[in-house]
């Protein structure tokens, strides 16, 4: 962007009232779309997909970012690595299905051939002095945190990804992550700005009216509520509902899943929280009747009735595992007012479709939910698009982490600017 | 707009040539739709719909103006209202279906919940400091002339609406709109600029070769003619129809009727013209036999064959009134190359379709018009943004009311140019 | 475009690296795509049909280049007349269909009426002032060199037309193209940069992995090769080739027929280049069998082995001639990325389907080429979408054509900018 866009942006993200949505431009704006992408998407950990995506060797899936085409990879010696889907000859995209099983990766154009490793291995005609070994495909950084990938578009990626390693893994460990399959995967395009879709992520205040599904396993009490508005019946089960937590919490991390409450949503450059939680009913899983969906369970988890681990990443993610599977959510800007939801659900790759589960019944829930946030997002995104449209106050009790993700947005959104600004002058 | 765009637009108005279709950046150019949609129809009172739009309490319709979405709402004391479309909290479009019937006016996302009047009535976990009086929603200026609602997006409407409804009322009148019922609504996008639907509308110099059915109750005198190629027997044809047009004036006035033209197309802000014309062959409606097309005559008319009232205002509508049935035109601008036609047929609200009247004939004359208008704006469309294209004459018999609304629309934006910059200076 | 734009375009030119393929810019931008547009497409000889569009007098074909849309017209006296298809009254476009029949040119709207040769005949209500003698169609520039048709939207358009049509006649003459009928016509939307669709059709270092209808009548070695890779039987059967193509040349010419190489694609403003090549097995013509598909041989063709004629301009066609039927191409810009490929099929005038020949052998080997060539533009337009894509090497022995036309659009690019830049001066 230009210093004139760029100082116009640092103005209106200076303006931002705190505790309310954020101006109509943030959600509408070409030139602010084009910033997202360059300096939240094109700067932070990404969150891409799951190892069993590429479970096998010449498996390629392809992440689209942008303009920008990844191909995720799974080489010879089992690495996971990611490349640039641009052959070096005359720009051809290698791979243009979504998946691909290879050998190695040739150019359909004029046959330019390259390893799993990404090095050119033939190029016909192009003469004596041609040099190969500057002509592989350019690497992208991947990171795997117990089965998550998480690719970086920069050059220099945000270090503490690290951290976040550290702190996830223990929780996402108990799972066995990469000894999953992936049973379900949809492309769901929402009309409205990924900000919007984060937003609508990041609280539960709205699901009473619009989740008939995804309420039934989940309790009333364990996203917010204004306490002063409680009669006494009310306040006896919240409190019934915070001893469960506590127990709960105590029992799981006796046996191993850590599960209390990790929280750097609005510290760090890569963000994120993460919280084991008691189910409702049964207390198995995010299902029609809370039971799990799949009798073979994860990893060496014997219980059940290990409640919902839920993960969430900035700026991109969320996930859910319970002991039987794991659903996740990949968020990517498509444009301004598009933004794709890709969601995976997995079992035990040792799971037998129609003995150990069933793909409805796993399924639904999070299908009907994702359609229900969908058409939130598309309402909410015509909305602010009303010249008649002015920042609204968040509930402190049900909208604190739709806050910090906005508070997070902005400070990176800042620190990428400044970092632009400094390097022109 | 910026100024230097500002600076811009203005070079370009004082380029005009009078007498001459407009320079082709009026038509195409996305910076000057924006400020067509910012002076022209965000300052002036634009014609949105009729009271039998919404006959009963909490019926409401929703009306599109670019991104601006309003709703027209019948209170609980037969009151018309209007507000923005647009929820306080996040910003959710309230109703995001054409029409609906509701108690209150519910968010879907939040269930922050509104009154009729606007007022916030419910919103859960927002606190005890919440301050629930200073989030209704943001009414929009309504105002209804004999049954025809127009609305302002304006902070500060044009005063002289005061002037078009005392001045159009005597004509109206006698038709009982607000006694009307819509028979049949239909949305049809034309595929060129908003100004070319207009243009197309004030002129008859191209019904004789487009328009078959229209020109069957019509005169073919009542439209400018350029009388020096008039052979004798035309001559006394047209003489013959202007002793026809003062007899009958005469007639309709003595019963009530306001008839002769008046005519403010050019001179003032909130711009009109009206005219109560004969018909041709039975005289009765424009119908494929002249004949009424509702056995149900509107109001207290007896007469039949009251000829078709004629109703134009500015920026953005067109009417026909007839003893038994009216018709009713809403321009929409869509962007700088499409435009919404919507047009509405109404009876009287106590006439039974299959006994009264039939709806095809009712409806074929425009249904088969507005296709026939859609095809010549989407050939001028194409043609003006050629290159090649350069202003051509106007006929000073037959395009003068064409004339008259550029005149207008150049005047207004002129203004709205003038007040900006004076505000930026 | 403006100054700061033009500016910034030419430091692209100034930075681009010889021998390889563009900076991505220049397949996307949006003002870039206006550049090509306004100086390649705006001041160029284009390619847009042959004499057999328009048999007879009346006959209109429509050819739109970017918002000019252009009437090519046979008029009364069989010359061929092109026009801008603008009404001289409001603009309307005069005939929207591809093609159309006509007496005279009426226009819809208000029925202007204009002569074959552009003159206005006939325009009502105008009143007695009006001078029709200045309210003609625009005419546009046409070139017709040996039946190819060429039109020039500039006001003085590239006087080297004439060192075109002297240097091709010789090689087109024979093939007597104002005598062919066109037997299919396809337009194809291809989804890239109409840089990349020339590029690819400027070598045919692709075709072996990708054309396996194409390839069949082709020699391997007809479109260059890396002589130090050759094993010894590789050198000897394109020894073999060269010979045959010396020989060939030489009957030929004897015969009549232009054939030896004749080549500026680089050096002209109206840039060409033509050769007859010898095609395998039977020799005969672009089939399936590399027989004749058409009986009825060209002109004054005995021979039906007379290769394949290979003409191209720049910017925008190429063109085979066969014994029997001619295949020609043309290519218009549609969008930065997309691209319309016209193609036409054309045999004798006298040929009789089903008797002297079968359209799908005719078309088959073409239709099937051009769906490859479309699927390779559109992955290499997605592909320098990217971040990631760096202008990659030609093969000097493969791409030397592809070099010759980026140095032609560079240099006239440049010329169009440094004309502009003096004029603003």
């Amino acid at each position: 962007m230009t210093l004139a866009d760029s100082q116009s942006l640092k103005d209106l993200i200076a303006r931002r009232r705190a505790g309310h949505s954020l101006a109509a431009d943030f959600y509408r704006r070409q030139d602010i779309f084009e910033a997202d992408m360059e300096l939240i998407f094109g700067r932070h950990w990404i969150y891409v997909g799951v190892e069993p995506d590429v479970p096998e060797p010449g498996d390629v899936v392809v992440v689209d970012i942008g303009k920008t085409s990844v191909l995720i990879v799974r080489d010879d010696d089992m690495n996971i690595r990611a490349f640039h889907n641009v052959c070096r000859h005359r720009g051809a995209r290698l791979v243009s299905t979504p998946n691909a099983v290879v050998g190695n990766l040739v150019c359909r154009y004029h046959s330019w051939t390259y390893g799993l490793d990404g090095k050119l291995l033939f190029a016909d005609h192009m003469g004596e002095d041609f040099d190969k070994s500057c002509r592989g495909l350019k690497p992208v950084h991947l990171r795997s945190i117990a089965g998550l990938l998480f690719i970086c578009l920069a050059e220099e990626p945000p270090k503490d990804i690290e951290a976040m390693a550290e702190a996830l893994t223990p929780y996402l460990a108990v799972h066995d992550l990469p000894n999953c399959k992936i049973v379900k995967s949809t492309d769901l395009i929402e009309h409205g700005n990924w900000k919007l879709t984060m937003e609508n992520n990041r609280e539960c205040y709205h699901c009473g009216a619009n989740h008939p599904e995804l309420t039934v396993p989940l309790f009333a009490y364990g996203f917010g509520f204004s306490p002063k508005t409680l009669d006494e019946g009310e306040r006896e089960q919240a409190a019934r509902y915070q001893a469960l937590v506590c127990d709960s919490h105590a029992r799981w991390e006796g046996a191993g899943a850590a599960s209390r409450e990790v929280e750097h949503l609005a510290d760090r450059v890569t963000a994120f929280r993460a919280e084991r939680l008691p189910l409702d009913q049964h207390g198995e899983s995010q299902t029609l009747d809370s039971k799990v969906a799949s009798r073979k369970l994860l990893g060496q988890i014997n219980d059940p009735a290990m409640g919902g681990l839920s993960v969430w990443t900035q700026p991109n993610s969320w996930h859910h595992f319970m002991s039987d599977h794991v659903v996740t959510f990949s968020v990517i800007p498509v444009s301004p007012t598009e933004t794709l939801l890709r969601t995976r659900w997995l079992v035990h790759k040792d799971a037998v479709e129609g003995v150990d589960y069933d793909l409805e019944n796993l399924t639904q829930v999070w299908l009907a939910t994702n359609q229900q946030d969908a058409d939130l997002v598309e309402i909410t995104q015509a909305g602010v698009e009303s010249p008649a449209y002015e920042p609204g106050p968040y509930s402190v009790f049900t909208e604190g982490l739709v806050e910090k993700f906005c508070d997070w947005y902005l400070g990176r959104l800042s620190a990428g600017l400044a970092t632009d600004l400094a390097e022109a002058a």
